[in-house]
C-alpha cells in the first residue's frame, strides 16, 4: 500500500513481501482472490504476472525465487491452489522459497461451514490447508487477530528454511485495518542462541581431521546456493584451491571455469578420475549436499563418513560428530581460516581438449548427442541462465563445463516434466538486464507448458539477448525443443 | 489378466476394475507406473487412454465415470498424482466415482525412507497419500499382505459413496502372485442391516404429510442420477405426474420434455412461477439435493423444512424426522406406492412459445445471448451429451429446456475452469455409439485444456455425429468457443 492509504492487513502482507525483495507476483485470478489482486495492481512496488493456469504460475514463481530469493504465488481457493500444488511440492523438494497466498471464502462462510463453490461441499474448509501442510514448511490461515503474527511467522520461516509456505487469506480480510509493515521481518522461531561455542568446537574438530598434508576435495551441491553461501564458498575456493566437484544438482554453484574444477560427481556413474578424487581424498568437504537417487548415482556415493566434513544450512558434521546450529556461512568461514594449512594439495583434472570453434566441423556430420551438447556448451557465456527439463536435456547439459556465474534452472530431484519453460520465464523476470535465458526442453515437455506463452513475458523473451545471440552467431535456437 | 497367466496382485486390481465395467483407463506414464501400464496394455478388456497431462486425464476420467459408473486414473508418484489432485477433488465435490491408482516407489524404498526422485526428499513417503485423504472417500497403500482386501475395500467404497478413491501401488508389487478376482466386489463396511422397519416408518411419515389433496412439487438434483435412481424417479413421475423442477446441477436428470416439467429452481433467482410452485407447494419432495451457493441462488432456498420430504442416497427425512439408512431407491419406491392418492394435483407451467425453426430469423439480427442459447437449445436432440464450462456457458445452457435423455457434463459446484473439454471427451468414450457430444466452452477455458486434443479421442470427435450434424443442418459448430 502506498503511504497515503490507511494501513490494512492485506497491505501489510504486500508491504512485507515487497520488503523482502518481491517485485513480481505470479498467479491466476479467481473470485476469492479478486480483492487482493486489485490491491496488488495498486501497489507501487509490485507487478502482477498473470498466467493461463496455476501449475505454470507456480513453476514461474519457483524460477523467479531461485534468482530473487523469494517469490509469491496467488491463486484462488480449491480449484486454483490444488492446480498449483505439484509446483509447490517441487519448490519444497528443491528448496525454493515460494509463498503461496490463497484467496479463500470469507470468515463467515468458513465459520458457518457453508458449502460454497470451489469447496468439497461438505462444510469443511480446512481440507486444502491440510493438503498444503504436506508440501510446505509453514502454513497460516489468516484471522483478523493473528494476521500480522502469522504473516511474519510464515514469511520468516520461508526465508529461513528456503521451502515454500502457505497463507490462506479470507477475502473479507482484504482491506481491513492493520498496522504498517516495518522494513525487516521479525525473527520468529529461529533464535538458536549464541552458536559461538559450537562453531569453535566444529572448527577444532575440522582442524584435527585436516591435519597437515591432508588431501582435500570439495563436493558442492545446490543448498549452498539456495542459502546464499556462494560468497563464503568462493572465499574458501580462492584461498585453498582444493579440487572441487559438484553433484548433478550442484551445477552452476561454483565457477567451473576455474582450473581446480574437476567435474560432476554422481556416485558410481561418475567419470573415474572424478570419482577417485572425491572418494579417495583424505578429507572430503561436502557443502549443502542433497541426497537422492538421481544425485548419487542411485545411492552409490562412496565417501567414507569418517573422512567427511558435512556442511548443511544449519548443521555441520565432522566424521560422526554433529554440530547443531552451525550455519553454512559459519562453517565455511571457519574452514577458510584453516586454509592454507590443509588445502591446496590436489592437482586438478586436466580439462579435455576442445577446439576453439566449430568451423572445422564437417557439415555432413550427423547430429549426435555429443555434437549437440558440445555445441550448447560452447554457446554458453558467463552469466547466462539455462533451464533444462529433467531427462536427456538435463543430463546433456551437466556434461558441459559451464562458464562462470551460469544459473542452472532445473529440478533434478522433483523432476516434474514441463517445469523448465515457465521456470526460466520467471527466472528472467528476476534477472538483471542483459542476462541471457536459454531453454533446453524435450518435445515431450513443451506441450505441458507451452501455453505459458500467453503471458506478458513472451515479449521479454523475444527481446532477450538469448534469441538474438542464437540467430546471429551460433545458429542454435534459443528454444531447443 | 487373461485366464492363461498366473494370477497376480496387479492382475487382481485390473480384473476387479474390469468387473465393475471399466473398459478405458486414463492417465499419464511415469517411471513408477510403467510396469502397471504394461499390464493394462496386455489386459483383454482394458484400453489405455494416454493424456499429455494429469489434470486433463483426471477430468477425462470424471466425464467417463459419469456415464460409465466408474473410472480409473493412473498416474505416477508425486509429480503425477499432485497434478491430478484438482480433478480428483472435483470428482469428490460433484460425487463422481473415480479410482486414482498411483504407481509408487518400491516397498523397500518406502520402508527405508530413501529420498528418491518425485518425493519431497525428506524420507517421508506418506505426504501425498495424506493429501489424497483430504479429497477422497477411501485410500489404500497396497502391501503384499493386504492388497486384495484394500483393493476391494476402496473399490466398494467408491461404488457406494460415488466419491473418488485412491490406491498407491508400489511398483514392485506389480506382477507378484495374487488370487483371481471374482466377478462381484465383496461388500465391505456397507452392511447396514435390514432397513425394512425404517423404510416402513419413512413411508408412514410421508403418507401423513401427503394427505389427500396435498399439492406436491418435486425438486430433483444430480445425486439422483449419480446413485442410479433415474428408473425409480421415472416411475414416480410417470405415476403421479407432479410438477417437477430441477436445480442448476440437476439439469438432465429428468425428462424436461414432459409437460409437468416446470423449470430450474435456484432459490430467489428462480423464475417467479417456478419459485412459487416449489416453495408454496403443500409438500416439496427434494430428491438428491446438493446445497451450495451456486445451486441455491446464494443460499436463498425458501422451502420450509416442515413441508419437505428429503431423499438422499442413504438417508430420508420427513419434516424434522430422520430415517438413516433408507436408500434413495427405497424412498422413491415407497413414494411411488403412495401415488396417486397424493400427487397429480399441480398443473404444469405452460411452456413459453418457441417457433419451430429459425427460418424466420432476420440474418441482420445481432448475435445476442438470447439468440445464441435459444439456437443451442433447438440444436439439442434426445440422447445428446452436452458439456459446458462453469460461467456463461453453463448458465446459458440451463435456461434451455432439454430433450429427453440429455446428459449434462458440468461442475456447477467445484467450478474448475478447463474441465469441460477433457470431460466430454471421456464421456464420449463411455457413451453408446451414435450419441452426439457437444461442448460449449468460453474462450478463457479452452487454453487450459486444449492440449487434451493430443489424444486418440480427437479422431472419435471428428467422426461424431455432433460435428456432422452441426455442419449440415444448423451451422452451429460442434465446439462453441
Amino acid at each position: 500500500m502506498s503511504q497515503e492509504s490507511p494501513p490494512t492487513i492485506s497491505g501489510y502482507l504486500l508491504d512485507r513481501i515487497a520488503a523482502v525483495g518481491v517485485r513480481h507476483v505470479f498467479g491466476v485470478p479467481g473470485d476469492y482472490d479478486h480483492a487482493l489482486l486489485d490491491e496488488i495492481d495498486d501497489h507501487p512496488l509490485l507487478r502482477w504476472i498473470g498466467n493461463a493456469n496455476e501449475l505454470n504460475a507456480s513453476y514461474m514463481a519457483d524460477g523467479y525465487a531461485r534468482l530473487n530469493g523469494f517469490a509469491v504465488l496467488v491463486t484462488t481457493y480449491g480449484v486454483g491452489e490444488l492446480s498449483a500444488i505439484n509446483g509447490i511440492a517441487g519448490s519444497y523438494a528443491e528448496s525454493v522459497p515460494v509463498l503461496h497466498v490463497v484467496g479463500a471464502p470469507t470468515r463467515e462462510i468458513q465459520c458457518r461451514g457453508l458449502p460454497v463453490h470451489h469447496s468439497l461441499l461438505d462444510g469443511d474448509h480446512r481440507h486444502f490447508l491440510r493438503a498444503a501442510e504436506e508440501v510446505t514448511c509453514a502454513v497460516g490461515a489468516l484471522t483478523e487477530e493473528m494476521a500480522v503474527h502469522d504473516i511474519d511467522r510464515v514469511v520468516a520461516t520461508v526465508l529461513r528454511e528456503r521451502k515454500p509456505g502457505y497463507l490462506e487469506l479470507p477475502s473479507d480480510l482484504v482491506g481491513l485495518p492493520g498496522p504498517r509493515a516495518g522494513d525487516s521481518v521479525p525473527a520468529t522461531g529461529s533464535a538458536r542462541g549464541d552458536a559461538g561455542d559450537r562453531v569453535r568446537d566444529f572448527s577444532e574438530a575440522a582442524a584435527r581431521l585436516l591435519d597437515d598434508g591432508a588431501e582435500v576435495a570439495l563436493l558442492v551441491d545446490f543448498l549452498a546456493a539456495r542459502h546464499g553461501a556462494r560468497p563464503e564458498l568462493d572465499t574458501l575456493l580462492g584461498k585453498g584451491r582444493p579440487a572441487v566437484a559438484v553433484t548433478p544438482s550442484g551445477k552452476g554453484v561454483v565457477d567451473e571455469s576455474l582450473p581446480e574444477f574437476i567435474g560432476v560427481y554422481n556416485g558410481s556413474i561418475s567419470a573415474p578420475e572424478v570419482r577417485h578424487k572425491v572418494e579417495q581424498a583424505d578429507v572430503t568437504i561436502g557443502v549443502g549436499l542433497v541426497e537422492h537417487d538421481l544425485n548419487t548415482g542411485g545411492f552409490t556415493t562412496g565417501i567414507q563418513a569418517s573422512r567427511l566434513i558435512g556442511i548443511q544450512p544449519s548443521l555441520a558434521t565432522v566424521g560422526a560428530q554433529l554440530f547443531e546450529g552451525v550455519t553454512i556461512h559459519q562453517a565455511l568461514d571457519a574452514l577458510a581460516r584453516l586454509v592454507p594449512a590443509a588445502l591446496d594439495t590436489v592437482a586438478p583434472v586436466a580439462e579435455a581438449a576442445r577446439p576453439d570453434d566449430l568451423a572445422a566441423a564437417d557439415p555432413s556430420t550427423p547430429l549426435s548427442q555429443d555434437l549437440l551438447w558440445d555445441r550448447l556448451g560452447r554457446f554458453l557465456q558467463p552469466g547466462d541462465i539455462i533451464a533444462a527439463d529433467q531427462g536427456t536435456a538435463f543430463y546433456g547439459l551437466i556434461g558441459q563445463r559451464l562458464p562462470a556465474d551460469v544459473e542452472v534452472i532445473a529440478q533434478p530431484g522433483w523432476s516434474s516434466i514441463g517445469y523448465s519453460l515457465p521456470a526460466v520465464a520467471g527466472a528472467q523476470l528476476a534477472a538483471s538486464p542483459g542476462r541471457c535465458a536459454i531453454l533446453v526442453s524435450p518435445s515431450c515437455s513443451m506441450p505441458r507448458s507451452a501455453r505459458a506463452l500467453w503471458m506478458p513475458w513472451s515479449r521479454t523473451w523475444s527481446a532477450s539477448c538469448g534469441s538474438a545471440r542464437a540467430r546471429e552467431s551460433w545458429s542454435v535456437p534459443a528454444i531447443m525443443a
